[in-house]
């Protein structure tokens, strides 16, 4: 039987891409291949990396030029300096680390190594995030909807790891077409009970649902088509909308306060 | 055309629940009224919410004995004292807090207000999660396949915030069945790179997926079948795998350190 409100997950499979492919086109064609009808409403979530080498931001670390504070961070975290520098270079700070990464703030994005990554990436060689996720996003979804007449959505999905979590969950680093938070203040409950401080965050319950058909090695599964999923479409640019300061996040907020054990009073 | 990888969300709704209502057997009653036919690997998501009106677990925190340290947290951070030793007495530890929210450890996950919440709760109350959502995730687990004759596996969801980012997103606090993390370290990608640190937490992603469709305010989703997820059955308890130490923790073990600005040196 059909479930009317079921929400679907298609993931588009594709060869290893290659520096300066087009990777929209290569999104159009398997569309097309895959004979899949859009229909308004449909979310693509598509992977950081591919876009990485759709711009050609694929840069050799091994042979470039370092700063004393990148050799000091890669000798504190066992990273390779040319690694640390590309970090540094896309970062607007940097936290502190753990072995292999470290903590940082890029596009306003707390991150691990600012988006730079190894992973399916030519050896010796790291991809970078888009320059521009926002704007690459929404030059996405214009074209495709230009080509197959519909209203739709897209997202550009990076992982990230969560604070005292095991493994990597899908962030959205850009986003065009969709309302990117719900602002439930305000709102009743089943109780009547008016909401105080509740946003729920779409984007990012979206780009987990994909990152978990995209995995992290060999699924070569740079497009996920999200169907039939609880949206609200927008022409409106609403990319700081998921963005908070420093001061208004309860992990960084907190962290730079004090500590207290309820269990010692210590 | 039917797409044979696609993965099938299918919330089920009910109405308002009870305390003392038992949750397996509306649970079973949907599945049957909506004429699931399960299959092995199908995953149920439960929201941690019904589940404390199963196990009674809605404390009227007005009434309630409150301590020194409750009033001194709830006047710091305008919260209800008695609201503020429900979360103390659900704590492993206190971080701080910002505006109307605490940030703490419990049952060893970063949570806001230790997963006490007013929402969906009777005025007045506050709902707890599971004591042990481990054990609950199993038992459940457990009478599903007897009853149902598959092999299935069950998360707990509730939700949560994550750094510099608006709104809520799905976290498993508990589950059963199946493996929660992918240890990607040692395989290889699509160049042939071997992994070195990654590993992908499919609970949480699951859990993300489910909270879209659950929603935040009377969506009365406490149930979610994710169909076709690419998950690994087991009989095992991984429930210690997915969580890491604040030393091993990036966000925690960075933040507790140094703070370092590369645009300016500081």
């Amino acid at each position: 039987m059909a479930y009317k409100n079921r929400v679907e997950l298609i993931p588009l499979k594709f060869r290893r891409i290659e520096v300066g492919e087009d990777v929209i086109e290569i999104l159009c064609s398997l569309i097309r291949r895959n004979r899949l009808k859009l229909k308004d409403g449909d979310v693509f979530a598509i992977a950081d990396k591919v876009l990485a080498f759709y711009e050609g931001r694929i840069v050799d670390y091994q042979n470039m030029p370092v700063s004393e504070d990148a050799i000091r961070l890669a000798k504190r975290y066992n990273l390779e300096p040319g690694f640390v520098q590309l970090v540094l270079n896309e970062s607007e700070k940097v936290f502190g680390g753990v072995e292999r990464a470290l903590l940082t703030l890029t596009r306003g994005i707390l991150m691990a190594n600012a988006g730079v990554d190894h992973k399916n990436a030519p050896p010796g060689k790291a991809a970078l995030w888009p320059k521009n996720p926002t704007l690459l996003a929404y030059k996405i979804r214009v074209e495709l909807e230009k080509r197959f007449g519909k209203r739709l959505a897209v997202i550009i999905v990076d992982s990230k790891v969560n604070p005292l979590r095991r493994g990597t969950v899908g962030i959205a680093i850009g986003f065009s077409g969709l309302v990117p938070v719900i602002d439930c203040r305000g709102k009743k409950d089943l109780f009547g009970n008016s909401l105080k401080i509740t946003f729920m965050n779409v984007v990012d319950d979206l780009a987990a649902m994909a990152h978990l058909l995209m995995g992290e090695t060999i699924e070569s599964t740079p497009f996920v088509l999200i169907r039939n999923a609880p949206i609200t479409l927008t022409e409106e640019n609403y990319s700081d909308e998921v963005k908070i300061s420093e001061n208004d996040c309860l992990v960084l907020n907190s962290l730079k306060e004090y500590y207290y054990c309820p269990r010692t009073g210590a």
